[in-house]
């Protein structure tokens, strides 16, 4: 089949086929692609989060490769679970697009899936093709504790220090370079096509006491503000624990940015940001940004930079514009 | 907070409230909305499908109010599950919409979600909710097999026969319908607004001991086509079977289509068809409508109706142009 033949020439089947590819299901997956629905073994609860990639919203295609893009939609799928402490193990995939996108487009893609997939260790269960105006991406991710308890947001508590596993500011970097028609510096354009999600860390955050857990995906500040919320703590980062990256740094001063609103409110790379009963508990892979105290008065729960109200704006809806 | 206010202008927070509502989680639900990610207790392997609705493709907000839309995206995926035998006990809704919709759409569309998850009896565990410029609903089911083992689509044996739970070509001929402009017989167009999935049925089919079994999502020949190449084995149904509901006559005569052609090939009504060992395995509620018997040389695996091969037409093609 020519891969420039469009999803409309080809059908429903050939775009289930190209984004399958040669599937060989781990030892969990009971019931692969094919049926009316997937069957997984999990052993005791089943962990779940889904989110969703629009066309324009929050990839473009002159930004990423197919690939890219696939790999994101598991990426930052797999992130939410990982914020729980839990193992990802399946995903089922909704995919819509128009008939026009060519069967290259699609196989590119279902590449990219399968990369990710086994990157994060997870199995391709099924889903769902069907036609729309935008490229849209559904990920539903499942996964299991393994005996643990998840890890929620709400555990934090005083005296606890507040530890981070990976990037922060780089995807919002690589955002700010590709708004002004620029593709470099790459390494910061890279991480906005696809973040590098710590896989494994949330686990063995669970493991070492971790007392709460988010997912970094929509910037420190506003992400350890959920978490502070939550919990009912004060979290208060200290700026002294960032180093600006040379990249960041070269983005912030050809954007005229301060290289601290990046690393600080940056979103979209999906680091983990945990608590844990003090430094002696942080895992390898871990370090500490922050430190947990009771909400008073005149500070009440949520965060502060350096002992003072963060403001120097950040945190991101998803119904207002692209910042 | 003003019903005509816009999703752009209320933000994230709020619609997430909008389609939540007062939720009583169930027992199972261990942790619901709010965290990175649900978590869900289940007996055993989990079983999961999911189901993607898009804005003029799947339903028209001319001809479908918000609240049938959401009720639609749920049905339609724990019709998956109960094709498997399975019992669906939770959801997470991925809900992607322009940022001028009002709140007021939300509002319906969350009650409508609520009230078909009663119906069916699952939680919604959570979700996505992102800007677009179609609305997209993507519904992720989960649910469990209590102890059984799934009711696949290739368990057919030559001798067993084909029961039908539930309506075919109801919803189509809804669509003819509406496709005219005509908004009677209102029974066939509700249909099509929201399928009567026959809750429970799959569960029970499967304690019977059906060996396969589908959700009719596409038509019956076309479903069956399905059933029987998995199985490797002939269908033939019996048009005698067949009542002609009254409402199907009066679209058939209107439209000049034939009335048999809604029945065996209308999608969209989300009955299962399932194989059992006999008429005296087929559970109450269900009809036998088909006979299965082993392929020949001159008669292959696939569908036959009344022992020939059927010329109508039917299938859906999901990149193809809406039939």
């Amino acid at each position: 089949m020519s891969a420039a033949a469009t999803l409309g020439e080809i059908g429903e089947w050939a775009v289930i086929e190209a984004l399958i590819g040669d599937l060989t299901p781990a030892a969990d997956v009971l019931l692969g692609p094919g049926d009316d629905a997937a069957v997984l073994a999990v052993d005791g609860p089943v962990v779940t989060s889904v989110d969703v990639l629009v066309e324009n919203v929050h990839f473009k295609l002159g930004w990423s490769d197919p690939g890219d893009i696939a790999r994101k939609a598991i990426a930052v799928n797999v992130a939410d679970l990982e914020a729980m402490g839990a193992r990802a193990t399946g995903i089922v995939v909704g995919f819509s697009a128009p008939p026009q996108l060519q069967l290259r487009w699609v196989r590119e893609f279902g590449a990219g899936l399968r990369q990710e997939c086994a990157a994060a260790g997870v199995s391709l269960l099924g889903g769902d093709v069907t036609r729309s105006r935008d490229i849209t991406v559904s990920v539903t991710v499942l996964g299991g504790l393994d005996g643990r308890p998840p890890v929620r947001r709400s555990g934090a508590r005083p005296g606890d220090v507040v530890a981070l596993c990976g990037r922060t500011g780089w995807a919002a970097a690589g955002l700010a370079v590709l708004q002004r028609g620029f593709r470099s510096p790459r390494a910061v354009v890279a991480a906005q096509r696809v973040p590098e999600v710590p896989y494994g860390a949330g686990a063995r955050a669970a493991l070492a006491g971790a007392t709460a857990m988010i997912d970094v995906s929509d910037g420190l500040v506003g992400d350890l503000g959920h978490l502070a919320s939550a919990s009912a703590v004060v979290v208060d980062l200290h700026r002294g624990a960032f180093e600006v990256p040379e990249p960041l740094q070269a983005v912030a001063a050809a954007t005229g940015a301060d290289p601290y609103a990046l690393l600080l409110t940056g979103g979209e790379d999906h680091a983990l940001a945990a608590t844990f009963p003090g430094a002696a508990a942080v895992p390898a892979g871990w370090r500490v940004v922050a430190t947990v105290s009771a909400p008073t008065v005149e500070q009440p729960a949520g965060v502060m930079v350096d002992g003072a109200p963060w403001t120097g704006g950040g945190g991101f809806d998803h119904f207002g514009p692209r910042s």
